[in-house]
């Protein structure tokens, strides 16, 4: 991919890969669609990293984090398509914590690894595509640069078009909430419309804007730019939505500590083993305290029992799901 | 009120004065219910505040960004009881747009002016409860230090929960999506569910919210802390809304540049001309580019312009709403 840079955040793509293709790619020069998230809690972190520092000072904290974050990302780099930050655990201290959160997501992307900010952002029209422009923009195309952005649908179309047009336009990707991992989500996104679930409707537009990004794109791997959050916690719903949306990737959160396995999210891939990325946050970056990796490896090794975890969750996609054909 | 300071971001009230009773009081004393939003856009700004400044550096749109926010403050802090900062225009320009954000956030509480920071954030429970720690949180309780945020509702009420609890334990507000300003607000807010908009079903939820909340903070004004947007530019709902929910404050937006007017917003208040603020963002805080002040002013008074931007709109909600009882 050759580029031309403009100005600090200004790129043209000579010729532009689609962030659906980069998508593609990695899952399968990594022969796995394991996402790997980026939620750094202080309470959960290894206590020889927070020696001589404390919570009440962010700046510490952002150290802190930074460093865990780092040293995780160099261990699986090598091994998974991508990682997915969460805003809120460094939004939580302040901007210093976000200054942490963007080089982070240098970091992982230095390494090769896509990035998907998960900050579920939106709002009316020109608030829209200035959140767009900051926050979606792979290679150095915007000041936060993650490749892609999660975004809520509640406010609409007329919403969630500055955020399609500039993932079509620089090469990123967006992925729309459409039925979340948690119980609560069924509160709103399972109501009836016309005896469908609203979620069903949200995903029918998420389909729409995904097949129209991949037309207008000319995507190689056939699904669009435009993805959707389904919940690992929805097996059936995972597989219903598979058929419904073609076109769609699906970002598959809550596997692991929120109870969905290998066999729950069989359903989100096609027959290739493609079409989703299947996020573990909690289960690989602190598997040192889980039960079946404390014993093996203790908080010293903590790094190993990330690299465990990883792989672990690779071999189960890779044994219950169409992942393994990759 | 007396505060007992324990570290930088834990505070305990000894007699805790609830977001919604510090809102009244100061719509009261002001008498008018108009929030100013503070909306930056690098190309709307005076011209003779960027000398020297160019938009490629994010250090000089952050400075810029800081010193036309802090005059807005200025000009309508003794005028008005709150100000709303949007978050996106900040975010746009990475961390130092953040430094920047949370510096205004500041200013705006050291001069008495309410800070209702519009971030329309939200995740499941634990990550929520991290935004919540960080973005809500009055009187040095959180590294934000907004009174209050703005969320949004879709990932239902176990999503919901931990902001209500921090808004509630630390005398700060919440406001969440219910109908939106913007046309494609209706595309999923407006689908029928029992006959029902789905907006209804959630501003029975917020209203549920609200009247637990005015009950377990004991407020004296009789809202709670818990509140919804609901846009200007629907004046039969905001009046049919107002009657459904008699607990719950209204955050209106849409007014001057979206269309709504003096009118429009009379259904969202109650007879005492309490239970709604009205936004006004481009409106005030780009009035010298209107064509009303252009030639009364020009850019160069353009802080003036801001100042008669606001006494109109606060002239015109008292001449055409209960608001003029205050």
């Amino acid at each position: 991919m050759s580029l031309v840079v403009l100005h600090p955040y200004s790129v043209i793509f000579e010729k532009m890969q689609t962030f659906s293709d980069r998508l593609a790619f990695r899952i399968r020069q990594k022969k796995t669609p394991v996402l790997v998230g980026l939620d750094p809690r202080w309470a959960q972190i290894p206590e020889k990293l927070k020696e001589g520092k404390t919570e009440n000072n962010p700046q510490d904290v952002a150290d802190v984090f930074e460093y865990f974050c780092k040293r995780i990302v160099d261990v699986v780099a090598p091994l998974v398509p991508a990682v997915k930050p969460q805003s809120a655990f460094f939004e939580q201290y302040g901007p210093v914590g976000m200054q942490c959160l963007t080089n982070i997501i240098r970091y992982a992307s230095g390494k090769g690894t896509l990035v998907i900010l998960d900050a579920k952002r939106n709002d009316i029209g020109s608030t829209a595509a200035a959140y767009a422009s900051g926050l979606i923009g792979p290679n150095g195309s915007s000041p936060w640069g993650a490749d892609a952005l999660t975004v809520s649908p509640y406010l609409g179309d007329d919403s969630l078009t500055p955020f399609v047009d500039v993932a079509n336009n620089r090469g990123g990707g967006l992925f729309i909430l459409v039925k979340t991992s948690n119980r609560g989500g069924a509160q709103f996104q399972d109501l009836l419309v016309d005896g469908t679930p609203l979620y069903r409707h949200v995903c029918s537009y998420v389909e729409k804007l995904a097949s129209e990004s991949a037309q207008k794109t000319a995507t190689e791997c056939g699904y669009g730019n435009i993805g959707a959050v389904v919940g690992a916690t929805w097996p059936e719903q995972l597989a219903e939505l598979r058929v419904a949306a073609p076109r769609t990737w699906f970002l598959v959160p809550g596997y692991g500590s929120q109870g969905g396995g290998a066999k729950d999210v069989a359903g989100a891939f096609d027959e290739n083993g493609l079409g989703a990325i299947i996020n573990n946050s909690r289960g690989i970056i602190f598997a040192f305290r889980a039960e079946a990796y404390r014993d093996r490896f203790g908080e010293v090794n903590w790094e190993e029992a990330v690299e465990a975890a990883t792989l672990d969750m690779i071999a189960a996609l890779a044994a219950e799901t169409s992942a393994g054909k990759l």
